[in-house]
């Protein structure tokens, strides 16, 4: 089996990338599931092609986008993409879309088809801290996921996705006061912990990972 | 025009629940548009026959559902909905579901159909605090706000609808430490500009509110 | 008896500070209490002149000094001020010391002289969010906090004091994402329920109100 | 030159305490500083004998006090302990004093003696979260710090002193949905920097690291 991860550049003044520089670190393989990376470019116009180019040379079983979600305190296996683009910052390309569709004939929100609540319970069990996720937000990072799940969708791919927001690196949340953070080898084991489950199993645990509100 | 507003039961321990006070205390006019209120109860099978039986009561032109959301500080006109139910606590008849669709037959989620951004604004304008939110949670609140879509969907029904969640009342905060709270009137006044709002304009304004993450 | 009770200026970018807005909405008496209110410029130098002036004016038996703390969710008793300024941001005079003493010959710290823990447990009790606060910052805020108690201590003044931080009003937090914030009424009542305490009793209850850090 | 350094037992619940994870891993010398290392009880009555016994064994002239702050995100140097202790929960033993003073006879409050403003510089440009505290809180943390520096008062020792909260780690967040938690390299790393720094100069950096509330 074979496992595609991507993690983006750097964006929003930010010099370096959570995800990214996590990514990195994985190993080649993680038992039997080989693990390929890709870069993406924290843009929206640029960044579904070079996933779709990825994914076609390499041909995965899995897929697993990774980006930075600067607030957060835990990894957040996302659990929904939602089919619209509401940019409050410019994009690495300057663009900044505003209530604009991911894909015009796409439906309202694609949900994960990797198994994150057997990967929330194997992260936390292995002492991460860690929350499903009901949200993606609104910028390249739910238009990364959303454009994943159309592309598996309407191109009948083999593989199964999903996305998982990280938090900043420390030397980042070193420039915001009372920014959380987590370690580059803690998100990087997060990661492995939650490809090794997705290699393990196609069906997810049916366990309370909800949010009140 | 007539407005349909509802607000739940108290839930989870709480003995009241800032959503039904604050539409209690809804004027029965604004400007021209009627406003009729139903308390909801906060369970899965309850909530949407009583919501249902009011819609058609009622024939409202709008109908927006209020909720309880406990850790926010901001008034928060929802995006979406999601066909999930995932219930971290029991509701009030006892019932938790866990990753169980709220329409078997439905899409993954519906968008609201207010102008939620142009209410936003005028909110705002108004010095209330208040963000769009792009997650209703899993709960019953949720189930609600899809069931409510979906209901105009499936029947081709004329109103247009949405939610908000509002957060704790100041004497529900003073028993969970650093808990944000909002005063009951300010409440009941951004639940006023938001029906204001959508009487006066069925499209929405196209403003960046979104979230990066 | 009399209690004089002070309320800052806006600093800090802001058009209103709460503590202002509450201490102008407060009774003349509150039972047999008379209150009477100063306003005190938001800087260094200016603000202690004016605030010994009150007092020698007033004669008061109670001297309560209320300031704006934007991040907190609660109404925040303070229990001890301490000798020094270190100012992130300027005052309204442009001034900004940094690791200077409030009083050269002061000592490191006062504990206030209110019963603030008894008025915490009557805020609670009337439903408002309230919680003993150990650090009144460095700012103006402590400035204050401390020369009130170090006039009362080299004088041998009459007076008990204290402070009392609170919250942003909401019109604040509408320009400040995520921020906490409190109404205007809410905010007078807890003033005026910890004066009605001080009223009553001049030692304080013994009950756990501390922070584990 | 010799650092004394603490960290504290596990309490409250938790299996381990981050303080003493920390100061498990530092190096036995730090360039010319020789650093030896004490576990304290997390009692009141228990860690200021085991404190003051390590002192005199080692005639340090460092003494720098480690403690877990489970809500914070950053690295805290503490600025201030405050004569009082306020126990929100039973400490180790089962003691849990409220507003009974730490030393009968001390005064309200002791600054560090330790360069925490420089120190902060340096852990900031080498990419670690921190930010200067203005409380210790009111429990063993602060009981220990006020100890310690009560000590070096009144026996006229040789030690500069000091204090420093660290956040939960990974671990112990997993367990404590939202909590914020620091890698214990991350943490070992700082203060390793702020004994470098305490090593190299006995005079602070006039730099503002102070808060407005």
């Amino acid at each position: 089996m074979k496992a595609l991860v991507t993690g983006f550049d750097p964006f929003g003044g930010e010099v370096v990338n959570p995800s990214l520089e996590a990514v990195r670190r994985l190993p080649a393989r993680i038992g039997e599931l080989i693990v390929v990376t890709q870069r993406l470019p924290a843009a929206f116009a640029a960044s579904l092609p070079e996933l779709y180019a990825a994914i076609e040379r390499e041909d995965p079983d899995i897929v697993l986008c990774t980006g930075e979600a600067g607030s957060r305190t835990e990894l957040s296996p996302e659990r929904v993409a939602i089919n619209v683009q509401d940019a409050r910052i410019p994009d690495n390309e300057g663009a900044q879309p505003v209530d604009v569709k991911v894909a015009e004939d796409g439906p309202a929100a694609y949900f994960t088809t990797l198994p994150i609540k057997a990967a929330v319970l194997a992260m936390r069990q292995a002492g991460l801290p860690v929350a499903v996720s009901n949200s993606a937000g609104t910028f390249v990072c739910n238009h990364v996921f959303y454009g994943l799940m159309h592309y598996a969708a309407t191109r009948k791919a083999r593989f199964r996705g999903g996305f998982m927001h990280v938090p900043y690196l420390p030397e980042q949340a070193a420039n915001h006061p009372k920014a959380p953070s987590m370690a580059v080898e803690t998100i990087a084991r997060g990661i492995e912990i939650l490809l090794a489950v997705a290699a393990e199993r196609s069906t997810d645990l049916v366990v309370a990972e909800g949010a009140v509100s």
